[in-house]
């Protein structure tokens, strides 16, 4: 049931552009979901996406160009005229237009605003424009219904009449006090089932989850997660009702969340899409490559010093790659469930507890691996002895790398520092050269050398 | 202003337990939300627990199970009655009521259904027991507000008022035919402002978006997000409306799924959290150390092999592990990006445009990697043909591992796997073999060996 965009279509619409048929692209277009519409614009190039753009009602453009990609938003934006620009932003809720103003050069950001219908709404925008954008004040919408403590349901409900007319979902219905001070919400279900001439201070909920305007997004993501809320008020330093903030715009900030993550353990030190540039791609991936070429340089020194022992048993040296890809993996592997668990509060700091787990896990995948490699050596090579080197430097390098690799994100994290970064090139570079000294020097100790 | 278990507050609760004050116990617990106080007995042990999960009622204690971690809650459900888990299904939503149940074992189960006062909810729950865990059925909640398309705003609210009260949160209303068939949607906002006499086959909104029993969780939170829903209504193969998702359960499905594709990166085949045993974390984690073993062995045939000529230029080999450790990373990059891409959307199959992309890329940051190597090759060993053989073969390994990285997961999506797979080991060890084997192509090549 969901809207796919076919080539088809594309193509009729690219035929209607040439012929200038607005009405019959007004046709094809104007009964979809604006979401699907920019998904549409998305494959056209500029030119035509722009002319689109121009054909339908502002209503509707306004709730496209959010949906757009970076890119094409931006050249939109740079064609149309900040009179234009006014009228989307006029369609759109207040924390939506501060995002798109947000995009715009600093004079042309001014002439926008000025060019704005809707007074109340430019201010209520302003407004929004001085909060951190990833501070819940960045992220609120002023849309919300309120009322008053001292009001009676047939009041409020005449009130809330009047406030829904500017709000496209009611979420909840806050209660302030005569300073707009929050003091709790009305349930929906309580205002359907209570008499009309109940006291609202009667009825009311006073425990409600709140937050302030500085409270960091990835705080507020948690609260509304952790409290399964779908709307969460905004006060300022005095208490005051500021704005609310709606799960849609938190599923965004989970999502961009867990996609950093993601990208950092994959070695890319900045949020970047398949669509970016060359550049910006190059810009968020060389970082790691270039670090790792020096923690690598390092191992080059180490088997550079180790070279009468490989060339004596030359077996040692065809395992390198072996044994530092499996301390790589575990060392990911340990931090990884580390990462996860300080993300989602399972773990908090340090646990002998946990770090035993750990180590009891590695211990037993480090035995299973190093008596297979024994096995294995012994039949192929029949040097005991080297094999036996081998399988104990396994073992060892396997409990390092899984000490390290749990240990290095908590300390990561104990110092504000992202600790996803431990499950990226970082971690895994890092046990090869520990790794590649560990083995060496259990092998010269075992054979003697 | 989020709640924080403090040490003081546990040992507080210890002592109330030790001493069975029970009433001291309810009094401070009593004011905090079910999410913390499941938090609160995840810190203590299992007996203390259990202790206080009997002290509190149980409108309060099924909430709470919901929220708990799932060893404890599996422990605590072991020590209550089929009557008791009865009383505490009684008060949850359909969905969480069979979540709930679908832990429990075949004979439990049979009896904790019949102990249900609510037959009602009973049969809804049961009702919800047949479908996958995986599907919009398995997501979905019984619970719905929905009115018939020929009554009129007035019959409307009365009914609404009935329906509300088994229903916690009124997200939609939701519109019907005589068939129970899924006609629209009424917006709330609408029935605030619009005259009570009107029909509701009127004013009813008949676009609306809907999911089938058997849609996969991962499709409607697509859905769900594109279109920025808060509920989605579900009909079965008939059209008829059977239920609805909210987002607060969608959430859960976006996080973890982004968890899995994480936890896939880090070499983790199956959800494991930080709390999981030994035996559990160890089955997740030895089927990835075990490929990359064999995958590595393979490179130790191949280093085996080219023994000769690292025994004449013995430079070749100290460079090795730089050189995986190079593949690997772009490898992974050129992946991450890639299933990122595929998962949200913005890219959908194998497009020439960006292979040129990524490979524009590799070649950029190959480049910069290889005259770097080359400079401190020369410095360092002053053997300028072996220096420049290194070099050239990092170029060729660089473009090779991109290459891999970007059509493996495009392949494996393609084929219905999870491409998140070649963000792992799996990709890092194999392009380790691959770049070993051209490294020393190369490298012979160059040499003349």
């Amino acid at each position: 049931m969901e809207f796919k965009v076919s080539k088809e279509l594309i193509q009729q619409l690219e035929e209607h552009i040439v012929n200038k048929n607005d009405k019959e692209l007004e046709v094809l277009l104007n009964d979809l979901h604006h979401a699907d519409i920019a998904e549409i614009l998305d494959e056209l190039d500029f030119d035509e996406a722009t002319y689109i753009f121009r054909v339908l009602d502002s209503d509707k453009t306004a709730e496209i160009l959010l949906e757009l990609e970076d890119d094409l938003r931006e050249n939109i934006l740079s064609r149309l005229s900040p009179k234009e620009i006014a009228e989307e932003l006029d369609e759109l809720e207040t924390n939506d237009a501060a995002d798109i103003i947000g995009e715009l050069s600093q004079e042309i950001k001014a002439e926008v605003i000025s060019e704005m219908l809707d007074v109340e709404h430019a201010k209520d925008i302003v407004d929004l424009l001085r909060y951190d954008e990833n501070s819940a004040g960045g992220l609120m919408g002023k849309e919300l219904v309120k009322v008053n403590e001292n009001w009676n349901v047939l009041t409020c409900v005449k009130e809330m009449r009047i406030q829904a007319e500017n709000v496209s979902r009611v979420h909840s219905i806050y209660v302030v006090d005569d300073e707009n001070r929050l003091k709790g919400r009305l349930s929906l279900k309580d205002l359907l089932t209570t008499s009309t001439k109940t006291q609202i201070g009667d009825i009311y909920i006073r425990k409600l989850n709140f937050v302030n305007v500085d409270t960091e997004d990835v705080e507020v993501a948690r609260i509304m997660q952790k409290y399964d809320l779908e709307a969460i008020p905004v006060v300022d330093e005095l208490g005051r009702l500021v704005g609310r903030i709606t799960i849609d715009d938190i599923v965004d900030v989970i999502k961009d969340e867990a996609d950093k993550d993601y990208q950092l353990a994959a070695g890319i030190t900045q949020d970047v899409e398949s669509n970016d540039s060359v550049l910006e791609l190059t810009k968020a991936r060389l970082p790691w490559l270039l670090i790792g070429m020096v923690i690598e340089i390092v191992a080059s020194f180490v088997l550079k010093g180790n070279e009468e022992i490989f060339k004596l048993h030359s077996t040692l040296i065809i395992f390198v790659p072996l044994l530092s890809a499996t301390a790589g993996n575990i060392g990911v592997q340990a931090s990884a469930i580390v990462v996860q668990g300080l993300a989602n509060g399972t773990l908090k700091e340090f646990s002998r507890a946990y770090f035993t787990k750990e180590i009891t896990v590695s211990m037993i995948s480090g035995s299973i691996i190093s008596l297979l490699l024994l096995g294995y050596h012994s039949i192929m090579y029949q040097q005991y002895l080297v094999g036996f080197a081998i399988s104990i430097s396994m073992i060892v390098v396997i409990l390092f790398a899984a000490t390290l690799g749990t240990l290095v994100p908590l300390f990561l994290h104990k110092n504000k520092i992202d600790p996803a970064i431990a499950t990226g090139p970082f971690i895994t570079t890092t046990n090869d050269v520990f790794g590649i000294m560990l083995y060496f020097g259990v092998a010269k100790l075992i054979l003697g050398v």
